[in-house]
């Protein structure tokens, strides 16, 4: 099966190269912007690889949700297979894209768009069908879990560690949709959408980890816990649970195994267990790998990750309780339910009582209006 | 598709339940034992089975490798996809038949023999088709998990927390297969078949955990290192490597967090790069699920786990080093070439110089061929 390439970036690279070696696929043309066109496998327009008819399969490795999708709709209504790395188009488009591949009988698959090489959604996918997901989630960012490894193994403050993971290509130049939390929880968003068949929209809650301090850190580790950001989701009556925000987990967790930029996501099978899948969540040769993983599985009778019909669907946080570390002005401390606090000067830091999960992000929201240096984790005992 | 069942044991009621509830999987007949046949579903001779056209798929849960391959030969070769969980049925006769479920465009699969819950054989045959699998193992015996885990954490001996794990259910009334290391071998031939196309055969070694003890799991705690028996599997130039050892890890390793009975597999691709899965590898629900995981996959079209043109193959266990600890009589401390040594009245505790994993073997077996206790775990720094 010939595949043809959208984007000649770190990933599109790697895809290209892995392409010629695997077994019973091939290297198609890629689409590059107009001038990149230096080699005679380049193209650049996607008419030339829409109407080719020797193309059977579209690799999209290009990110951003245009003209991602515009291309993509495009391959799979021509009746091409579609696979693609990109969590933003997939956590944008995903219901429509998967409701015109199964229309054309093709098939559209996006493993490596959550987790890099970690076979996530592929195990996700097969799971749900013979049992039943009890919940699911992980440490999905890379660059935040280099960043608050860094911190605590090398006592650090957070933007040394920041500069660090940017010199060394773990963080972008914006890092705001890693450090935000917005990346894990898209890529939670998709692990719901597999899972349960509900793509979670309005509710969603993201804290991320730009207000950690090497103070926290250190607070934490003395008492024999590691933070980490950690994404949440699961199934409700109505819909699902999903969110991202920073956990505290005691030392000797499998979480703290989780070093440098390594991801970690887990799944509760009713059956099965919890099931835990490790290994590196983005770089050229495992998001590579993981769209290598694909096309050959499309060799095989692969066509979806999705369950057939998936929409989209409320999300529902406030069924998740649990206990958080506040770090926030000595003064505002009365302003939470708390169990105990320690005062440092104009800074305390509190443990709530259980408190949901919409609760606390909440709160969090409403003291930082009024001008507070907050930061929160969640305490898993 | 209409699933019979050869078992009724723990997996096997498992399994018909499972069924009940599977998109696509129907309840059939099942194989027990002469007077076992107390229920309409229950049948009593494999003919009944074969010969029922309405039976599209056969799970093997039997355990045992007679009578299980003559049924199972029979069952492919009436054109029923088979699946099984029985390790020692796929490493005696696995190659005899992927031949005959090729020849019959049926299916052969066995996430359920190795791993349990964990879905590692699937995701290895599914790495081995885009990428290149450098090495994989892990902790594979759950039985033996639990006891070096209980050691360390409770400080019990040997003797105590076997007949713990025999009380949980967790080992065997005759533990041997477990505790010798010939189960977490027999895996990882599996694993290795499934990876390289070799299953191999001559040339294996497993040391297994029957001689450590309390005071030898106080001095790894002592030292900041933490022991597991760990299977290794790997491609040579001519064969596959593929061995179980103690090894003993440093505190903080992922295989630390391992506790219970849960199981650890990892392989490494050249591209994916380490992938560690983790679960439990045993007990009713989770290996029911890995054979319902199985039977769903044959619905989407999976059809094999080994390799075309599996065969057996050598072993070269020469060409992994590592430094090893070994406990034995002092006066004998000299036959090792060791770089230190502590001595503890008769007792020696001795690093040895990196040695291969079969020189390390052999010289164990000489020692203890003149009556020596020994203890040997590899080192990973």
């Amino acid at each position: 099966m010939k595949v043809a390439v959208l984007g000649f970036g770190t990933v599109g690279v790697g895809v290209y190269e892995m392409l010629a070696k695997a077994g019973g696929l091939e290297q198609g043309p890629v689409l590059v912007r107009p001038g990149k066109n230096d080699k005679p496998f380049k193209v650049t327009s996607i008419e030339e690889i829409v109407d080719d008819p020797s193309v059977g399969a579209v690799a999209e490795v290009m990110g951003g949700v245009e003209p991602a999708f515009t291309y993509a709709a495009a391959a799979l209504r021509a009746g091409k297979h579609f696979v693609t790395s990109n969590k933003a188009l997939v956590a944008a488009k995903g219901p429509e894209l998967d409701a015109i591949a199964r229309e054309k009988g093709v098939a559209f698959l996006f493993s490596a768009a959550c987790g890099g090489g970690v076979p996530f959604l592929h195990n996700l996918a097969i799971a749900r069908r013979s049992d039943v997901i009890r919940s699911l989630g992980g440490i999905l960012n890379g660059t935040t879990n280099y960043m608050l490894d860094a911190m605590q193994r090398l006592h650090l403050d957070y933007a040394d560690v920041l500069a660090d993971a940017q010199r060394l290509g773990y963080a972008e130049a914006d890092p705001t949709a890693d450090v935000s939390g917005l990346d894990a929880l898209r890529k939670i968003m998709l692990a719901c959408a597999v899972a349960y068949g509900t793509l979670p929209t309005d509710g969603l809650l993201n804290e991320g980890i730009e207000s950690v301090t090497a103070a926290d850190v250190a607070h934490f580790q003395g008492r024999g816990y590691t933070c980490r950001l950690i994404a949440s989701g699961g199934s409700t009556e109505d819909g699902v649970y999903a969110y991202v925000e920073p956990v505290l987990v005691r030392d000797g967790a499998a979480e703290c195994s989780v070093q440098q930029n390594f991801n970690m996501a887990r799944y509760e099978g009713a059956c099965a267990g919890p099931i835990v899948l490790m290994g590196q969540g983005a770089g050229r040769w495992p998001t590579a790998s993981a769209v290598l993983r694909d096309l050959s599985g499309i060799l095989r009778g692969e066509r979806d990750m999705f369950p057939e019909g998936v929409r989209r669907g409320e999300v529902d946080n406030s069924v998740c309780r649990h206990s958080y570390y506040v770090r926030l002005p000595a003064a505002l401390a009365g302003e939470l339910p708390t169990v105990s606090a320690e005062l440092e000067g104009e800074i305390a830091r509190v443990i709530t009582e259980p408190l949901s999960v919409s609760q606390m992000h909440f709160a969090a929201e409403r003291l930082r209006e009024s001008g507070a240096e907050v930061f929160f984790a969640a305490l898993r005992e």
